[in-house]
């Protein structure tokens, strides 16, 4: 399909004047029968025309034998009919000039084996007719604007209205997200799954989405990314910014294993799904409670300016609770002004507790409530604020509720509500999505959604994702060491060409000398200037330590010779078989930090850029942070800050911190080098030595393979 | 009151014969009205008499002007009088030979104050009478026994009777706990609102509700402990063990200050509580949500066998979100045996998923979940099941949820229920609980418990917690040591004699000698052997090396010489005040892994044992393990392998192991020196250097400060 308007290509889906449903049936339980009951009977404003080649009527309704039979005009065709008749009847489809489809039929890529086939052909037959496609093997859709809705899905329920859309790769999850949207009264704009994906994509509807007026925020369950990089630069892209979060199922192995054996796709790694959602500001979850609890948040109520939450309860134990909570997901407790504690003081009685957690305590009325909120909500140092309350004696939940939702309107800061009770929860909830704001069942929740609103707040300050590309590398250098590579029959990139690679891309290489002699080892010492290094060239050693093959501070002219003739020696000796190609003379770098840059090429993101502290403790801690390539230079510089370790490179305890511009310089240079050379398909800079602050870092040791 | 006997002293309390209820009331939204109707309208198999000045009955039955007034023996007295009346009161209540009291009035010491007085003088009053007395300030007692069913609360609800206690340290925690213990249908033997704590304590319930039969499982939310030592043998020596879960607020800094300015008490390091509740086998959690998740499954499902789950869905994507769960808390997915997979084929369609998670599929019948349930809680190598159901077309929840109740009372393995339903969930939730399932609303939540329950199982196969006592010790010399350090009006322990007391309590220090003189220091480096270091000793210097007060290696009596002139210069130049008393000429240690041990006092637990490796990054990493002392070999074991650097100290990429054997061994030394010298305030060896197993470690550096 033609990718440039997704607006008026899936409008036709969405918001169709009339929707044939293909397969519709009178059979109790059939697929065909819900979905031509839910376009029903949740109150269409177009028209919906059953085809059935055997019914006259389908609940009532006027029955046509095929789609070319329907005299009018058909925007949208729900296909329910056998899997081995879908093709056929999208040709159909477009012979009658019906602009998209939704194939709920199942029987497709997922069993493997020949439904491959059959669903390339289906793809084909949508391709060749100019219909978009959802499916085939999904649910369907749902919108809920009242100027449509329609409900061309075989979902048991219609969701309320509102304005979270959501987009599903599983039907089964698709369904328990909207019965607990139901239940949890939280209100959607549109429901989309996506089953398949033959043709359209999460990518496309997330286009739609991004510019429909109905949909504020953004709800994804995805299993894979069909297209990362399309992805990356919708979400990216988005002006003003929509949030969007999503649950990529997975995440572990067993997980990862389980998803691949469900739906066939083969995803990519974990680490760059979490790199990329995190590079394009998708905020990721790892439950369905956990999604719809920050949706409803970010639906409902303003961002916060900041971290700093304000907690007004009638329980003082689950104030200290909030507040554990509250500071374990990255809140800290906001310290109230002056006068924000005196003028509480009026409005409580003696025994409150007037510092954040306010206690309000176990008698208060919703007057309490109300004075207490709005004190705290004026106070310039809250950012966002909870509200708790338990059924105590003289408790009113819903007056409550109530005078929290009046007071909450008149500031613009987030307010979040938990009622830990049973009897009357079901009015609170009543009276609290009417009044927009979001209802917790256990303070952590509310904690925790706030904590999530906060952190996107702060993601969005961020500055805008600008790729640099730098101008002074060499490509025709690079092009010719790996040519020189190929014609050796090599994947593996010896040293010395390696550092002529990073060179020609400006990383801070040391001055080296590829030599063949001890002799020429010797003159290269004396060129280079003492202390060296000496490190053996072979084709076949990727390991030169394992092997002896590296001698290092050599302070004159004999050491280098006599180390040039004992790596040699330790090579021949523990690899006999191995071809050896001289030695790397190279000057000793000064001390500094060590750190790791690598680069894999992963199947379906492309390059995925690593960085960690070297040594072994680092390994044992598993500190190290992904991204996939391109990275801005604001990006290079958030990785760094991400390693746990960063202290220490930020000047710990009195050290000098390290050159971190030279390392963000570093990597934004490895990921150009990486887009530039897709035969690259691994790298690791090992160590990047880091010096004190304007000091720069030096390249040490390097492994290239190409592929 | 007499702790050896809680059982018959509280039994008065849960389960007494006659209740009086005084300040009983009629006014409408009163405490008194509302205790007494609890107790009037739940099925009191006893007595109960109102107790009030002026009414002539209560809800119509008769009214006592004073429990002296009442014309039969009274077992407990439930007291809502006003505070000023609680001690008089409490007087009448001895002499009318009253077992047990329940002081619900509040306004005692969480006013401060006055409060406080007042608190004592009610203590004192029911000590005086002999009388058990829990509260003030709570919110009572209920036992939902049919033998006694007493509500001696002034909760809004009386639980649905099962077998799960909850000892509540806040009223409103627990009123919030028992809401949603019955939306959930959770049934409770005991629940106890322990209020003030004035007389009887968590401890005195936990006693006894540990050889309560009606109990199997205990809850706690505390935000204090007020014996921690007692609450350790308690929970320790139980047998057989009842689990006990624990919410302890407070955990953050932000937490611990909100819960002093809550209770007024001063409770310990938070450090502390995790130690302690992990050396008792107490299941720390963290919200109530995480508290009943468990508490479900420990009452109704037997301990798995090992950590291997299977999961029976019939949502793909639900099966992946929770295997990616069950392996993050840290179960694994078990591998079937040929036979199960064999099996699993013949009962289910061809798309079905026969490995695990099992895919039955969107259309599966109750026959269909039955059918690979059964075989998988056959399979040897399955230790617990997590079947899921989402509402598709023809799925039927509530015949699901009874087949899965069948097949699972075929096995001895734990099976936990997840339907995420709207519609069918209560019919569901009845037939669940009745057929002893837990259930929950999240597959994660699912996986979440079978994890805590796989954990719990772990931690009962360890020993029993039996504390060596080290006879090899030399109590007389440290007492020497101290009476020097005291009659030199010091608090600092000198180096050497530190070395003194660590050797006297067996551990391995290193050959050392206390000079005076350079002369003196070359024969000390002659005597102990080559290379030695040099370094100052001082009452006022704690950190010898920030002032060039230690000098290494020194390999002859000419270095050590030197050195020792050195040391003194340094430090008389960087702290000219400073006392200078010589130095300490120490052998050198060999090379090997930096740790350190420490210990410090905390004024509610005792000593609090500290292990960590050295250096920077671990520092960074926070990776340090705390216990209260005493602990077992066993337990020091445990503090080992818990650092999340262990897999250093045990071999790691092919290095030889650390001595562990001897760093168990120093904390346990270190556990005995804490507890026979209550005067050390704070101590660290730092470092202790470990060397291959078998070689040992030693004790290079100490600091000890008394007081």
């Amino acid at each position: 399909m033609d990718k440039s308007s997704p607006r008026s290509d899936l409008q036709r889906i969405f918001a169709p004047q009339s929707v044939a449903v293909i397969g519709a049936s009178t059979r109790p339980e059939s697929v065909g029968r819900a979905v031509f009951s839910n376009v029903l009977r949740y109150d269409y404003t177009g028209v919906v025309y059953p085809v059935n080649p055997k019914a006259r009527s389908i609940m009532g309704v006027r029955a046509y034998t095929s789609v070319l039979a329907i005299p009018d005009p058909v925007d949208l065709a729900v296909i329910i009919v056998p899997s081995d008749g879908v093709a056929h009847t999208l040709e159909e489809c477009g012979r009658k000039g019906i602009k998209g489809a939704i194939v709920i039929t199942a029987g497709f890529k997922e069993l493997g084996g020949e439904g491959i086939q059959k669903e390339a052909a289906v793809r084909d037959a949508a391709r060749r007719s100019g219909i978009p496609l959802l499916g085939p093997n999904c649910l369907g859709i749902i919108n809920t604007d009242p100027q449509v809705s329609l409900n061309a899905s075989f979902s048991r329920l219609m969701p309320r209205s509102g304005n979270i859309a959501l987009i599903s790769q599983s039907g089964a999850v698709g369904t328990a997200a909207l019965e607990y949207a139901q239940s949890e009264r939280i209100g959607l704009s549109k429901f989309v799954s996506v089953g398949n994906k033959a043709d359209l994509s999460e990518n496309d509807f997330l286009a739609y989405l991004l510019e429909d007026p109905q949909t504020e925020v953004i709800l994804l369950y995805l299993e894979d990314l069909t297209e990362p990089r399309r992805f990356f630069q919708l979400a990216e892209g988005s002006s003003p910014r929509k949030p969007i979060l999503a649950i990529k199922s997975g995440r572990t192995a067993a997980g990862a294993k389980a998803a691949s054996s469900h739906t066939g796709a083969l995803a990519g790694s974990d680490a760059a799904y979490d790199a990329l959602f995190a590079q394009c500001g998708v905020f990721r979850v790892e439950s369905l409670e956990e999604l719809f609890d920050y949706a409803v948040a970010f639906a409902t109520q303003p961002l916060p300016q900041g971290n700093r939450a304000a907690i007004v309860t009638n329980a003082g134990g689950l104030g200290i609770m909030a507040t554990d909570a509250a500071v374990r997901y990255g809140l800290t407790m906001a310290d109230f002004e002056k006068e924000t504690t005196a003028r509480l003081k009026e409005s409580l009685p003696p025994a409150a507790n007037l510092h954040n957690p306010v206690d309000v305590l176990g008698d208060a009325s919703e007057e309490r409530y109300a004075a207490a909120l709005e004190r705290v909500l004026a106070d310039a140092g809250v950012d966002g604020a909870i509200v708790i309350s338990t059924p105590q004696l003289m408790t009113n939940l819903a007056a409550i509720a109530q005078a929290v939702t009046r007071v909450a309107a008149q500031h613009q800061k987030p307010t979040l509500v938990c009622q830990m009770a049973l009897g009357e929860i079901e009015e609170t909830l009543t009276i609290l999505s009417q009044g927009g704001l979001p209802h917790y069942h256990f303070p952590e929740e509310a904690a925790r959604a706030l904590a999530a609103m906060a952190r996107y707040a702060r993601s969005l300050a961020r500055p805008l994702y600008e790729v640099k590309t730098f101008d002074d590398v060499d490509r025709q250098e690079v092009r010719e060491v790996f040519a020189g590579v190929r014609k050796a029959g090599r994947s593996f990139v010896l040293e010395p060409e390696a550092h002529r690679i990073f060179a020609a891309y400006g990383f801070p290489v040391l001055p080296h000398s590829w030599v063949h002699s001890a002799g020429e080892a010797a003159r290269a010492g004396e060129a280079l200037g003492y202390p060296v290094a000496v490190k053996i060239v072979s084709p076949d050693i990727v390991h030169k330590f394992e092997v002896g093959g590296v001698k290092v501070q050599l302070h004159n002219a004999e050491e280098v010779r006599r180390a040039y003739d004992q790596v040699q020696e330790n090579a021949g000796k523990s690899r006999p078989q191995a071809a050896l190609a001289g030695a790397l003379v190279q000057k000793m770098a000064a001390p500094g930090t060590e750190m790791i840059l690598g680069m894999t090429r992963d199947p379906h993101f492309g390059p995925l850029l690593m960085i960690g502290l070297g040594g072994t403790l680092v390994e044992i801690f598993k500190d190290v942070v992904f991204s996939v390539a391109p990275i801005s230079e604001q990006w290079a510089r958030q990785m760094i800050e991400d390693l746990k370790a960063f202290p220490l490179l930020n000047g710990y305890r009195g050290e000098p911190p390290g050159d971190l511009e030279t390392i963000a310089d570093c990597l934004e240079r490895l990921s150009q080098l990486a887009l530039d050379f897709p035969e690259i398909r691994e790298l690791d800079i090992n160590p990047l030595l880091v010096v004190p602050r304007g000091q720069g870092a030096t390249v040490v040791d390097a492994r290239i393979f190409i592929g």
